[in-house]
């Protein structure tokens, strides 16, 4: 039974988590952790390739990395419901946020942080 | 105009990045990078903190929280968007997955990892 | 034929790298990737344990956790050398800086960043 | 005044944390975190930098990672005090094991990990 949107998983791990008495060890701390090393398993893929490697990836590899975003995704949604926060309303506010700080004719083709636009 | 799922997010982070000329950042190497540097800012706020202070943020510290959640989830899509993975699908079969290795009876209360478990 | 400080382990690690013709896979950007992928690799041992826990390891994880260290020191001894930072120095640079940052009588017992701290 | 290897590190950073009554908040699954995001802070240096472009940081970008460079060693010795563990010792052990795993004539010009190379 498919999940087939943020929300739905969101649900889905909460009864993941009740059905094996693991809310105890999912405390903010404990998940942020195991999403950092969740993260640093697509590091590995990608760290002795050049860019342009890491956009051609063996199949095979690529369905690795598929499952390390599968597991980054998992752990952020959890760590998320934690806290009680809105996924999808927060990353809507932060764009704004960027559309604010990156304003086309500034940041256009550059890499530079907003503090150091020329504004 | 704020997005509703995963799906319109990318689309409208597709969007910001082609405005500012900025897929010649975002090599998969690169948002790889930046996703692990946005979960590092999560794991500042915890660092210092108890669990169980962890699970009581002050109202401010939750705030800025918030924006790194949705950073993090920002970059995520970015990265699944130019490895042309499918998140939600991706974590539905991790999932799956996860159902079989840690079947209920085995991994009740236990935080072993499942090349661990006595089966 | 051990070494038996960190300009030692220095030299070690350039020969061991010019033997296998490694230079060109050891940017600085590259690195740094590998350096934050061996610190993960000691999260994961961390994660689910009280902090409690984390101060009594058995003597099988110990090990491996030793390992982990090893590889984050040797990837910060290579990273260090490719950008002719001496590290020892820059450490008690950044001690000197510590001990301005945080006098005693304000810091005693406070886990608060130095801009939060009352001066 | 300085230390001059990465034992009289640990003595000054042992006493720096004792007079502040810091050993409350440093245990190892605390450090672990410090740790962590210090390394991200290097990454952030890195992140949308070319490897070429990394290899030839502007002074003043460099004169900042080189702090960060120290506060990883930093966070490293007290994680290594904390389990303690001789760090020194481990990274020579470390390469040994490398040594072995990575036989000049099989592993010259190749980024493969050790499980993958043909022996």
């Amino acid at each position: 039974m498919s999940s087939s949107n943020i929300n739905d998983l969101k649900l889905r791990l909460r009864e993941f988590a009740q059905a094996r008495d693991w809310d105890q060890f999912h405390s903010p701390k404990n998940l942020t952790m195991a999403l950092s090393a969740e993260v640093a398993e697509i590091t590995e893929h990608f760290q002795w390739l050049t860019e342009e490697q890491s956009q051609n990836l063996p199949k095979e590899n690529l369905a690795e990395v598929e499952t390390e975003l599968a597991d980054t995704l998992i752990y952020l949604i959890r760590l998320a419901d934690k806290l009680d926060i809105d996924l999808i309303a927060a990353a809507n506010n932060k764009i704004e946020v960027n559309e604010q700080r990156y304003p086309v004719d500034k940041a256009k083709g550059s890499a530079k942080k907003y503090t150091e636009l020329d504004r």
